[in-house]
């Protein structure tokens, strides 16, 4: 067997994530890679963490860049907070939901389970409910911005809910960070995590991440010692503190942060709330583009995330046809649905810097195309 | 606070790791990042995984790239094939064999702890001593090149060993894969993990690991779940997988996964015997410099690393005064001690891509002149 060089095409990324990178985070990604506890770098460590609490709408000090994915990000929150001994409420209304109940189960604390219908916000009623049927529960986690149905759940109001029976909160932000509005200290949000691929638009494998003060007050005082290793934020927290010597832990992805500090950057110069808005815009765009396609959406419209949006596929096209055609025809990429969306739904990203008009239009009328071509030859 | 782009200066890396990085490498880096379920991806996934046989000399089908790093794949091993019931004897003589320990600690599982002198390869006999009054083990576990002092251990006889008393074996290759003779079919390793960032010269935060027949059925049949969810590789298998349809696990760092093909392309076409011996050639004309210089190596001459050059501190010469000089004046990275030699010894790597002669010759002309000036000063 020989090999060589891997050369990708150019596509245009509209799935789920990663999404769309720009020529400028792809070039700070290339730039040479120096060493981890070189000075210079340190000091970009602590600009990415600052990057990071503007990003989040945060004042904590333990806001940090993972060394790993998205995935890993929820399971850091996870066994840093809770012990075997804890009930957590996990509000499940998809995919994301699901592995976040999961991590509760692989622990070996209680998990009480509050089911939403996929496709939907998560229903702030019965977390209520749900609290209150169980009163030695101390956390609630849900989802904020469900990547597997494109449904956005009122994080604010759910915190609310949490901080009524003394909860602390854990926030999948994975598709939200950038893309949404999003205020981690305003809405009491104690653990939070997120994705560098979605509406951030640098390269995957990054996960920001910010605990409150008072959970990392429980991660300090916790008297069963957190299993993982490579997660424990207790030594985290020693590597990318700001405070003199840092202590090794493990060798940080140093270029990865290059491009996650250029993606920020671009962030900061545009505006959160801008960015949002810019969000907004695009969807309304898309929206009205698949609605004139005849393609309806999954999620109701005050429930939307504008920048995953979730469209039925039509009666009579087939799935794997269309996206295939939309890869190879247009090297444009639209995601397949996932979980009890499999082969039901399309999956349209409009994240960071892949919420652009031009995108739009190169997605509606290669969808279009794909649509009636595919029907053709059924 | 105003934030521009960071533009790192070109630094020569001579420490322990991240090493010197190729252009080509991160001109792969940079390229256009593609869905990560696209085929073209998956296609490349493939053929890492090929390349990846190829590095370790093993047709292990379980031979991945793990989505975090060498720490990550550390743990990765061990969370996978030990529960709390089991017995694992742990050979520690550096920084990454205490590491592994804290890992056996962190899952529960009993500890035998094989403590050897730090600078100096693992004693055979005391691992033979320790399985003899330890029927009950299962496991055995080592550092094949530790980090933290440069000392080689021999992995071929450590494993034979191991064998003898029935015990799979769990191998640190982070520093040696790539860089030194490593053979993990004819060894009869069970479960390795190396890191991108050493004698591969790819970015850091990928963790190549690779796990035997015999360790996947230890994974396929434990009844105790895996905490982790992301290192569970019962999971990660589904998405690795060769045959057919991938499973969704989590989104893979595809930019780095590029930079990683193209690192390990490098490798295949210059040879794995070519780059072990490259390794040794370079090492003895730095050794050679060294000793003229009046330096001292930490190990044995039998037990050293090529790739990894620990020398003490001289007396009278300023650790930190001197790696200041070395990166400020020549934009030369080299390593400070560990654990044991911290303030005491040097570490100057000589990884894949950095084992070079003008690295070398630029090392011990600047490595003089900052030790002259730093003593003159004191």
């Amino acid at each position: 067997m020989t090999y060589s060089s891997f050369i990708p095409p150019q596509r245009t990324l509209m799935g789920p994530g990663p999404s769309d990178v720009s020529q400028q985070v792809l070039s700070a990604l290339a730039r040479p890679t120096i060493g981890h506890l070189d000075p210079l770098f340190v000091g970009m460590m602590d600009e990415v963490k600052s990057l990071l609490q503007y990003a989040f709408q945060t004042d904590n000090e333990m806001t940090i860049a993972l060394s790993a994915p998205g995935s890993a990000g929820m399971e850091a929150c996870f066994v840093n907070l809770i012990t075997p001994d804890d009930t957590v409420v996990v509000c499940q209304n998809g995919v994301f939901g699901s592995r976040m109940a999961e991590n509760v189960r692989r622990i070996g604390a209680t998990l009480v389970l509050v089911e939403g219908e996929w496709g939907r916000a998560v229903d702030p009623a019965s977390l209520d409910d749900a609290l209150s049927q169980h009163p030695e529960a101390a956390f609630v986690a849900f989802v904020h911005a469900e990547t597997s149905t494109g449904a956005r759940s009122d994080a604010k109001v759910l915190c609310e809910i949490a901080q009524k029976y003394h909860c602390l909160t854990i926030v999948d932000a994975v598709t939200s960070l950038g893309g949404c509005e999003l205020k981690v200290d305003e809405w009491g949000i104690d653990a939070i995590y997120s994705g560098s691929q979605k509406c951030l638009s640098c390269v995957p494998g990054i996960s920001p991440i910010s605990f409150s003060k008072q959970a990392v007050d429980v991660i300090k005082n916790r008297d069963v010692p957190i299993q993982s290793w490579f997660l424990d934020q207790s030594l985290v927290m020693g590597y990318w503190s700001g405070n003199g010597k840092r202590a090794y832990h493990h060798t940080a992805p140093v270029n990865s942060l290059y491009a996650l500090h250029e993606a920020l950057l671009s962030l900061k110069n545009e505006g959160l709330e801008n960015a949002w808005q810019r969000h907004q815009n695009m969807h309304d765009l898309l929206a009205k583009g698949l609605a004139e396609l005849g393609l309806d959406f999954v999620v109701p419209e005050n429930e939307r995330l504008a920048q995953l949006n979730t469209v039925y596929i039509p009666d009579g096209v087939d799935d794997a046809k269309v996206r295939n055609f939309l890869l190879n025809e247009y090297n444009l990429e639209i995601g397949a649905g996932l979980g009890q969306f499999a082969g039901k739904a399309w999956r349209i990203g409009l994240m960071g810097y892949g919420a652009r008009k031009e995108n739009i239009a190169l997605c509606l009328a290669a969808l279009n195309e794909a649509i009636s071509s595919t029907r053709q030859t059924l």
